[in-house]
């Protein structure tokens, strides 16, 4: 995805010459007046306009104004976590967080988003997969039933969970994966990606003798996939849904919550070492 | 702000009955299916409805859907940022930390969104302020201009600046809080508490016998308490309006950022002590 | 505690010369070699020289060697914690995060360690009180006594609690803080401003009629006091103290824990409005 | 690594029994009295007889306390990062974070911990390599010369770089792990993994035709192992050894740095699209 090819800081070292050592397209702002230019168009007119936010995420991230399609797709993706009560393995640690620091609502939100990982929302590795077997299926001229197939093999002989299969908490279907590609499907946002990981889903059902959906992750990488953006992108907009859960979350918990939150007593238990003494050699402090 | 009295540790661990340990009102998850209903609206509905990102924000905040005027209030919060180029604690340290840790673009949203604070975006200050202020004018039946006047005087004699008012870094108004006021106006969304922060920033003016504008944390303030929101509410508002910037950066820094970014030479300086010898005492592992 | 001034970044701005924009009397490394020398040390020998890791502590935050007694202290306060099972806002949040994102320990460790909060182990707001405290009394020339009696009717006044009086969780006296105060004692470290918490503790004793006793983050903070740390030093030191409960419960989270943490039905309730539609103006996207 | 089979989320929602949903051998705590058995040791007598923190580090991981030679080893791993003054790419974004959120010094040491990632410090990376190339040695029965080939030409093929050699800031040898590499062989304390380690680093050699040494993280892999420790572990304990000095420059940041931290102009570019009007479709808020 990469095409300029990065700098190493030893070229900057051994120059001394560091103008070029932070560039950006994304933006630049009078050190005057404070006024940014975002990927060309003044701040102040996008906030006096009324662009809405779907817009201003596609702007900031791809560089231009989305279509109408693509402004519904993306506005749709940010709709698509809403919240998830306590089954979140954001908002609960958040919560948590936030009770033993509650002065700001900031490390619980920090700490709520480092959740967003492997095993739980993160559309990443969804989308490395997909990147990885779409580069494949092009560069060795593959059909999609080809790369699918090879897919499904290589993890199957690694003993490896395919990422975006099923999901981890419900045996259903994702159900927010369902009303995703409902929309993408009415939007006509499908294409030769989103194909890709339905025949490894497919081919995945094979292998395994039964039902199989893609779950919310890969869905999402999937609509990321065909709006252009890389797998880093769409986590972020992953992160960016479950924001508003967050944040409700942990002003319930400052207003409501119980301070100090532990595991109660009836879902928890010790397993180590009885109590014993510490070796002979180990005296108080102070001790002759 | 909290009504509902909270509940001690000590009352569940004496009753040892921990059925209402967590309580939400936020919403409700289906263990069979994962079926979300999010403050009453079915998920799936809300995806596949297109309901806009302003609007499921304001819904999960406040636990209904907003009107025109709000709704558009909070679409336009969520644009007010935009990004601020190399000027921007969030997404330089974010960039930063991405360097290092460039397996997963969380470490840097997380570590970016940490510097959401006292002196740089938060609006939890000024609102803090802000609702102290309300909450003492209308206890004691002060009017704007007396609670100001004591807010002035207060900070004056602690030595204190006031939070909300100048720009750390630019000289000039905050052209983002003039264009927030504008639409402010224009959705006649300015009431009692946007009049206490005006008088503050008025009567601060003639104690420093200076022009003193209200900058962006704020005028964000004003606006979040005028749709009712909580300071933790509209700080996390703060912090999904700077994730777009902070996605972007993140990406910009792996496909063309210097892997390991340091302080160049060029702009620090070591001023501590001179190389010198660790006391005798001090003898090499294994040496007799 | 600053001696000097701190220079704004507008000065830098106007000059355009950044040489002194980051400077520090802690390190520095040669950009060849990459050896380091620290508080003067080369970084070499102190790892050859087996230091004990409570010396380093002290040197590179206090800039010299210390003493026996310092050593011991400073040794035996990141020992004071060890871990808390369970009944740990530091490890179990560090645990959910880590089933979550389990690729890397870095997100749970970054997301325990923001739970040391006002009201969880940091020893920050005790610090605090006990700084400011000490400035009062000396610059108005007051006895311990009479500081004491000041802070106590202050809170007491304001209705709020008193940092570092008692326990949120046992009842009982904080025993590690019993312990922490004998070797303090032994190593005979206990100077004016651990008399100041103690004085506090004993006037609240009277105020509230019955027996209170300092908890582990004020006996820190006296303890850091006394080693001439600023709070935000010994807060650091509490949070190395917590790191080996936290590893080794993110290994054992890894290794046994279960994949993806919830809070369980059993203890939690949703307490929200019950399902209904969306209003009539949400349609489905595609929809006519 | 793992013996124990991890239990599903799934087995514990079917039977609706949460007794060992939380499990742990490293600690109990009295309900009571809040008392902590670490490792079976009451932590009162582990405060009070000042054992080493290299023994707690050692304790609280493995299980049992460290003979001489591994307290030993412990503790000068602990002590192996010191400081690395503006080339860090911990303290650095940990300073910026506190400039612009001073009130506690948990973001910035919780941001900084974030940077230790596959490009900077952290040993986890080295450390699965080393030990998928162990297993696969034990399994095929395979010689250190043999498995080691295997790794290097491997990642050749694949045009990666081998994780633990070389430098990415410095040319020449890593001199923090040559020291460790002392301790090492005086402690006696370099078995067969160490010797893998070895094989790659002189096998790689012959592969490039230069000369080139292990970097810290992989000496550190290679110490971990050999005491038994997992790359999680270790990692951790780089984290350790990082603190002292993130401590040291948030409270440098706190008491003498520049308030608000950004990219001087001086060092950076804008390369973005310029200045444009927004589309005719964006109006005004209110406009008709």
């Amino acid at each position: 995805m990469t095409t300029k090819k990065r700098r190493s800081l030893f070229s900057f070292l051994k120059n001394n010459d560091w103008k070029q050592y932070w560039t950006t397209k994304i933006s630049t702002v009078s050190q005057e007046t404070g006024n940014s230019i975002v990927r060309g168009y003044p701040l102040c007119d996008i906030i006096e306009s009324n662009m809405s936010f779907a817009e201003l995420v596609f702007l900031v991230l791809k560089g231009e104004l989305p279509n109408e399609k693509q402004k519904t797709m993306v506005n749709v993706l940010l709709c698509s976590i809403g919240d998830y009560g306590f089954n979140s393995m954001v908002s609960v640690p958040g919560r948590t967080i936030t009770s033993a620091s509650p002065d700001s609502p900031m490390p619980g939100i920090a700490a709520g988003l480092l959740s967003l990982g492997r095993t739980y929302v993160s559309p990443q590795y969804a989308g490395e997969l997909l990147e990885q077997s779409y580069a494949t299926m092009k560069k060795e001229n593959l059909s999609v039933e080809e790369i699918a197939d090879r897919v499904v093999r290589e993890y199957t002989d690694r003993g490896e969970a395919i990422p975006g299969l099923g999901h981890p908490l419900y045996r259903s279907d994702d159900l927010r994966a369902e009303s995703l590609l409902k929309v993408q499907h009415e939007l006509d946002i499908f294409g030769e990606k989103s194909e890709i990981y339905e025949a490894i889903r497919v081919r995945a059902e094979q292998e395994f003798d039964r039902e199989i959906s893609l779950n919310w992750p890969a869905r999402v990488a999937c609509i990321g996939a065909e709006l252009d953006m890389a797998p880093f992108e769409y986590t972020g907009i992953a992160a960016i849904a479950y924001m508003p859960a967050l944040i409700a979350h942990i002003q319930e918990e400052v207003t409501e919550g119980v301070p100090l939150r532990i595991i109660p007593p009836i879902i928890n238990d010790y397993t180590g070492v009885p109590e014993r003494p510490l070796p002979e050699r180990f005296v108080k402090v102070g001790a002759k």
